[in-house]
């Protein structure tokens, strides 16, 4: 058998770690700062990497909360936010791990279809009115999994439906800096910040072991989660974020991401070009950045069991099913169909002879 | 007024935290082990430091995990063995932050009073014998906030109860390698391992920036709170414990033991002594090692509005009522009357100087 090619986890490949320069930035916020880099408390995070944070996305510091990734402070925000009874919407799909950590803290996750221009707004409306959710979870950028990016327009509807009805947007953003082609478009948050959670992190940008993940949110709601961090971990890990602090401060964070940017384009123009070469037939999601090509395999192709069969033959997938929510009022969409295809750590030949494979089996 | 004199949380001083040789081995550590140190995974701790816990406790890699600090992990294992209507019962007082922890988790959290030789052993077993609870958490040396040791005898006993009536116990010992006089009693778990989870951390030993606690349990367990945490954070943060590991790897440890020691001893002497010497009739817990004296003031003193008042004369204090949990059968007691004395980060001047202002109150 040749050898194994691995579609699972958006991990980055290890030779996109700024290992010196991180060690260096370690070195130097520990020996300046250590009063507060190696004691208690900070619970909102390192003064330093908020203040930055602030000045970057124009909000005032006490709208900046720094966690151990931001999955942690997506579980911490479910804790706050979610209530008996109460439901949290996602995209379907959408990311297995906060659909885990949401259902955890007791929500019943209902997803909402996605389609290539992000989630279908009239389906939204519809959950909306049945039950006012705890808040919507989305990824607007490059989505994980599905890899659709969402409109200007439906941007605006989500934000107007999100005030109307008065619920949380989680707009989960942890992609955005990696566009390799087009614009971006506005953060939701820029239309009208009032319900919306920005959160993102570091670890598609510099490394997910440091686990430096934030949100930005309205003062009262960053209190509120950050007391609720208090009472789970006390305090954050300093160190990591004191070194992400020191790396920005010397200016290297953009040319690390130009750097990743240049590793990762040929991977993703090589998996655009061979799903849409080897999978015909089936719909194929090739976003303008991130981490994730995904395709739904076309209804009359043989995926059963596809997880299985293609491990037989050196090609290790996630299985699909995880990636969905319970149905709304629809059907729910067979998650066997469904395969999402990380690029970023797998070199052009592999993609290509990966994604051969897999068209091998249907 | 003079300066004022803090006697609030346990908190290192920073003079004790070991910088230089901290930042050389984050230096080492990321450099050595890049792949490892700043990607996801390692669900249950960086693996060089789970091998040299698993050696110093003796016992196997899978029985323990490592997490990011000690109440995080009280957390997930509270999250994982809280079902709803359970019970969960402490010392009275106790750790401040894990009874809050434990009641966020929805476990009516009831206290069993205290002795100087540790837990009231007749109180505890009728507990259990009304409710069984999900665990029972202890910190047997030098306990958080009242400086009690568990002695021989009844760590036997409550051994005993936890296997008979087959609930879990945490022992709780971040103290324990800081003992100033006498001879260390067993761990709990070396009386039988079979009910115990011993959880402890590197915050008391090296620095509670990074943020490294641990646990030891039964296998089974360990891979329940690991997937737990998973769900929770995804990954633990890497570098800190990678840094531990270095630290211990170079034999660094036991002497920075040794250099707290000597710093803390002289503090833990002048507060033993200062509280003996101005706080005639108060019942004294004084500890041989840790952290903290404490003092339960006469009934006749006069307490009333302490905390307040001390403020106004450059103390503070820390309110007693938030150690305690709910009463067990017994009488709840006056938590007001109850003042935790931590001396590590305070001179022996301060110390003698901040006791007279307490008594002044009196």
């Amino acid at each position: 058998m040749a050898d194994t090619i691995v579609f699972t986890r958006g991990v980055p490949p290890t030779e996109a770690f700024p290992t010196d320069e991180l060690a260096q930035c370690f070195d130097a916020a520990l020996r300046a700062d250590t009063a507060v880099v190696l004691q208690y408390g900070q619970q909102p995070g390192y003064p330093a990497l908020r203040r930055q944070l602030a000045e970057e996305y124009g909000v005032a510091e006490k709208e900046v909360l720094i966690g151990n990734g931001s999955l942690q402070l997506q579980d911490l925000v479910a804790a706050y936010l979610v209530r008996p009874g109460a439901t949290v919407l996602t995209e379907q799909p959408s990311y297995d791990r906060a659909i885990g950590t949401f259902r955890r803290r007791g929500a019943k996750t209902i997803g909402i279809p996605i389609e290539p221009d992000g989630i279908d707004i009239a389906r939204l409306e519809a959950e909306v009115q049945r039950q006012v959710p705890a808040f919507l979870y989305l990824v607007p950028d490059f989505q994980n999994p599905a890899g659709a990016t969402l409109s200007l327009e439906k941007r605006r509807a989500v934000v107007d439906l999100a005030v109307r009805y008065g619920f949380w947007v989680i707009e989960d953003v942890p992609y955005r800096k990696l566009r390799y082609q087009g614009e971006d478009l506005p953060l939701l948050r820029s239309i009208d910040p009032s319900r919306i959670i920005t959160m993102s992190s570091f670890s598609k940008l510099l490394s997910p072991g440091i686990r430096v993940g934030f949100m930005l949110a309205p003062a009262e709601l960053i209190a509120a989660v950050t007391r609720t961090g208090e009472d789970t971990y006390l305090s954050p890990v300093l160190p990591t974020q004191a070194a992400v602090a020191e790396y920005i401060r010397r200016g290297w964070l953009q040319p690390n991401i130009e750097k990743l940017k240049a590793l990762y384009r040929p991977r993703w123009q090589a998996m655009v070009s061979a799903t849409r070469q080897h999978l015909a037939g089936a719909q194929i999601f090739a976003p303008d950045g991130g981490f994730f090509v995904s395709v739904m395999l076309p209804e009359g192709a043989n995926y059963a069991g596809l997880v299985a069969r293609a491990k037989d033959i050196g090609l290790v997938l996630t299985p699909g099913q995880a990636f969905f929510a319970d149905a709304d009022q629809g059907e729910l969409p067979d998650g066997e169909r469904f395969v999402r295809l990380p690029f970023c750590a797998v070199t052009p030949a592999q993609i290509d002879e990966g994604v051969r494979r897999l068209a091998s089996l249907l």
